[in-house]
């Protein structure tokens, strides 16, 4: 791509992240209007069409899917920019074309899958995550710097850790790219979408609690209740739902995964039609065999 | 570059904005040692050696110089990040090669060079800069969404005008790439750098005022001293200094430039031997010539 | 009135904004409640008595009322100060007399009546509500130089816009005497009371939703919501609703009224017998002529 | 004055309080100059021109003096608003004419002249100051709710006291009508103008101390430096300095008047010609006689 | 105790108060259940075994209750630091043992019987509760200087009063030691647990109140909506619900307790088997004979 | 001591930690002086005489001074709280009589004396450091739940870190009971006194430095300014000046101790008549013998 591309030179790049279950792409419309949402809030919705990205898309995966084995499934990337911008990035945007990217790639299980059984240790990292009168995180966009340094912050506590930032009130947020979720007296806490990306995952682990008749609370939440909680879990695209170990070097789950946190696996894979987890085991393996 | 570069990925880039007088850079050391502090904010140090991104930085620009005439002067851009980082953007970076920028171009005159004459109009938007608790603005980076809005939500306003940032408490910080100063009772008033880059142009600006026996003070500053200063400008590598006309539609300087303003431009041109008013004004003109 | 009156003085006044329907009062004793709420929160309580002013109201009404033609309605405004002050406005309050203001007014429809048709324009103001430590809002009064500064700012920005004001930590919170309501997905969403006025006309609508079976969610609102709105519009005594066209430049509605703030002006209009639409237009066009 | 002055719907009053020594008035250049940036700050700079406004002020003084005795002085109140606003307050403003208010009146001696002996009490109250994102205190005004309860509010402590407001962030900041000074060893330190009223009595104390080799220091203040502090005083431009007995019932002065406030209450009738304690406690007396 | 104590040396001590109705301690496993919570919160868990406290504290009790009348009942204390420090406070913990600390001593009924009938007075102090990122109020601990401030602020202003703690954003927190509530058309608002302890008693009188069909609601809570309540009561351990006379002199309840505050505390005794109100009285009365 | 004192039953236990060189007293008039602003701020002062505090510790020190070698220096505590409480802790205080705790102890070598050679690491904690609203750093206590966390959390992280608190806002403010500096060409940088103890060694570096014609800056510093520092090191009454060799594992000094550094730790040494390190580093072996 150009280094001429305001994706580059702004961080102005809005994006979703997708996957397959069975080779069907996973809630497909709610991805389009959450983008279309992300490009409404900066005043560049006119840049796509959902029913042609959802054709790009479509027409992508169909072109890769073949290098998939039928039982795997496959990662999909989609990211809008306002394209080209050299030499005056914001003044002629009249002809500006967005630059659209699509790309499969495959799952990366070798991050994740061993993590179901043991569980993910989370480190509260020192960087704040950005306000909403800065930007929205609702806008799922690449200016993530922050994101970054909390990384690189979580790996120099703990290689294996992912970060977990706060807000400027001290309130937990978000992984860096993940939402979480804590259980106590078998309620379901997490965070409200005032700093977070209300992310797709979230929302049906929300909706498949419901329908388990385990309530589930947006709320603040702060160290106090993550450290008495009963366990805690991730989720994003990829793996879904995943078990937290510790926090801070705090045990969470006296069994990993949790009771509540199995459930919910247990539902989501009946849902989707794939035992998440022994795929994600079982391909990571085979691919140990190929590299 | 590449999309899956972490510059794009992330926004994870730092750069610097130089600019000659007479074909030479102007501080050169001073920007390398300042995108050094950038990149040793986030631990990325090691990236670069400030030795030989200033012979790439000279190479280029001897390169390229022939395509300047004699009297004009360049842009040159230099942007580092760390790197291709498919797949796992930040897990193996023992052979992380960082990707490197450098590239020439003609100074925009056409976006200031009437400004000098007539005064730039500044409006305040309502997105706010960036806390230091989320990333230091002095680590001079490219997640600069908040700035992309910035400018847009300010064009809506005034087509013609730039956008100035308050941060979360409401103090005035900076353009979208700019620093900013207002003048009154014959001393000049800027922004702490709390929450801004520490801009090079401001710096020397400063030194300058000094020089002049103008006092500068560092300070919050907020509306009510801004509509009430005698004048005000804006500070950046390309233009230099740019005297403000109004903000918020509130007329600033009586006479276009201030009176300080003028003294100013006046000493920068004279510390670096070129008229860089009359050098904007003859370059604008001759490009509208050819183009 | 004098000036040494402690409601000039000190911006002291706790007023009502009230209007007929039908030549009848609109919920005067829930006016006369929050008077008596805003007066007790200051300590002044002992002002009034709810039952002389309700008698006080409606002699000046009946006095006044010849003036309305049948299909007309008024503006009544109840205004209450501490009384004159001079030359020790808080000293001696044993034989404190109160100034109480009452009056009525033709309903000014030229300021709003074809806003029910197009739509008013709405902007974010820089200027932020002021916050419950300083003093409540809720506490209706008239130190409210903030919502002049802001009913200018709007208007230097787009002369036919309302100014919408943000709070400290820049959630939305009302226009200056209006409050704000958003339609997405067939929910209502307005801001919390915290730092707003709890307007009368809110509350009636909160309960004419919830009768029609739209829910309503109180709660903190910002712009990633505001954009990305079905709906939105405005709420305050005399105009009762009035559809917001766009915010921001962004454009709100896609029809001028939305399908639930037409179903929620048709229910309004039953309530009190009303056309309020009708009403506004017909006597617009009528005062024109004779004007 | 009009029910429907703008001053009065709004609080949008703009004001100085003057005084005279021996029939002089104190600093009129200094106090217009003030009004005009009160002014310049909402957009109303163009309703007064200073020149008329000093030949008003002059004139009333003028008229009025004889009532007053040889050693006597008296207090000038100026306001000024938008005028009447009604029925559309910000719309029509073309023709827009100020209400200008200047009137004299004795100096409320019985207010302050026994405190110059045994020190004012002051109690630190809940309300907090106005935050300058709402509206800067610079900018002198009738929007004055919060003062009023904060002065109820330190009555219902202490009958005698003068109530004391911090900031969002607990800092002090001043008295309702005056600015605050403490001293420790031998140096003055005093909030500094982000969130108060920049004084001018508060300004002239400054150079008197800096003439007396008292250095002072703009800062911020809070309770631990209070109840530290040797010696406090109010600052206004009826009484110049009134030295505090005790914050919240901690003793501040061991004497009163310190030895610092005393030798700026020195210093401060040496500069006007006149005995301003010795003034005070004179006509207070001679009022008794004649009351 | 030793001076050595890290309870004493950095205000690290968790405790809980507790009492007995009819001779059995109310709610023993809540109380041990928050204790344990307290101690996870800082890393300190194992420093307790439930089943053994449980055993410590029926011990400490059995032992001393003879000493108790039959209809009267007894307060218990429980401590819990970890250990002595001495020289090196926190390196060596591998050999920690725990200082706990069981007493038993008489209901403080002298402090609190005569209020259940003339209400208690409350006093908004300045001191601010402590902010969950300095430490979770949740977890109830001896580092209570800011307590030990407000309660004597309190006692300046009213020797009878108790203190009530605002949070850093100026919200009601809680007493120094007791819950607040208060009653508004017939329904309950107390503050979130988000600043204040979760208390047990205010936990009952939550799940009491749902009982009655008294609608409760977490919210935030500021000044306006305490002056303009019908009722407010503090709750705690000892007395379990006291009515509040009046808040910063402002009058609460027209009479003494209030309706609702009678209902509940009338439930509460049937709860219990005690007629708490009557209870206290009788065994005042009996102490002053015998002192 | 009793367990009822208010000391453990608040953490409001007022103190100060001095030591000798060559077996005298350092500053001892300052230490008594900051104990009595600490009593000062709480309305404690009267529970101390400065002449008689003198006098005890005086005693205690020549009582213990013969347990010392020659060459060796000795630590002394000095703690005061309000006495005991029980049952009422604060409500009758007429014949309250402090506790007053002075001891002395050897120099804990063995914490730092290798760190003068190696630098100590310091890691920033997720704690945030108490804000003045709350209560004022400057009045030294023992509420210190929150300095019990910090260490224990920085523990976790690197066992040989000192934990570094930021405030509110994200600025660094200070060590668990150590004052924090870093050097930045050739300047001194240091937090301002606003949310830190003013630590009397931390005064008298500032004094030694301007001495030397170091400047010295006190300056809100964030993540940005420490990490592209030349040195850094904190100040406590033991070791006086301990080198810091990484913050958060970025390496701070080049070479440990920092040229500034190692200056400051010559010129105190200097001061004292005793080679601290030296001093250190022997008794530290001797002990090692001996144990």
């Amino acid at each position: 791509m150009s280094v001429f591309d305001i994706g580059f030179k702004y961080g102005a790049t809005f994006y979703e992240s997708l996957r397959t279950f069975k080779h069907k792409i996973f809630k497909l419309d709610e991805h389009l209007a959450r983008l279309e949402r992300s490009l409404r809030y900066v005043g560049l919705v006119s840049l796509i069409n959902k029913t042609e990205m959802a054709e790009i898309i479509e027409k992508v995966l169909a072109t890769n899917i073949h290098l998939t084995e039928k039982d795997d499934d496959v990662f999909i990337s989609v990211e809008v920019t306002p394209g080209v911008g050299f030499p005056h990035p914001l003044m002629k945007q009249k002809e500006q074309k967005p630059t659209v990217i699509v790309y499969t790639s495959p799952l990366p299980y070798e991050e994740y899958a061993h993590y179901y059984i043991i569980g993910k240790p989370a480190v509260i990292v020192n960087v704040r995550n950005v306000p909403p009168q800065t930007f929205d995180s609702r806008s799922k966009n690449r200016s993530r710097l922050y994101f970054f340094i909390a990384k690189r912050e979580a790996m120099k506590i703990d290689p294996d850790a992912f970060a977990l930032l706060l807000d400027l009130d001290g309130n937990i947020t978000e992984g860096t790219g993940a939402n979480f979720f804590i259980v106590a007296d078998n309620t379901l806490y997490t965070p409200t979408t005032r700093n977070i990306l209300n992310g797709i995952t979230r929302q049906t682990v929300i909706e498949l609690a419901r329908k388990m008749n385990l309530p589930v609370v947006e709320a603040d939440i702060n160290l106090y209740d993550v450290y008495n909680a009963d366990e805690a879990f991730f989720t994003t695209t990829t793996y879904c739902i995943l078990p937290i170990s510790r926090v801070n070097g705090v045990t969470m789950n006296k069994e990993i995964p949790g009771l509540c946190t199995r459930r919910l696996l247990t539902a989501w894979s009946e849902m989707v039609g794939v035992d998440i987890v022994k795929q994600a085991q079982t391909f990571m393996e085979k691919r140990k065999l190929i590299w």
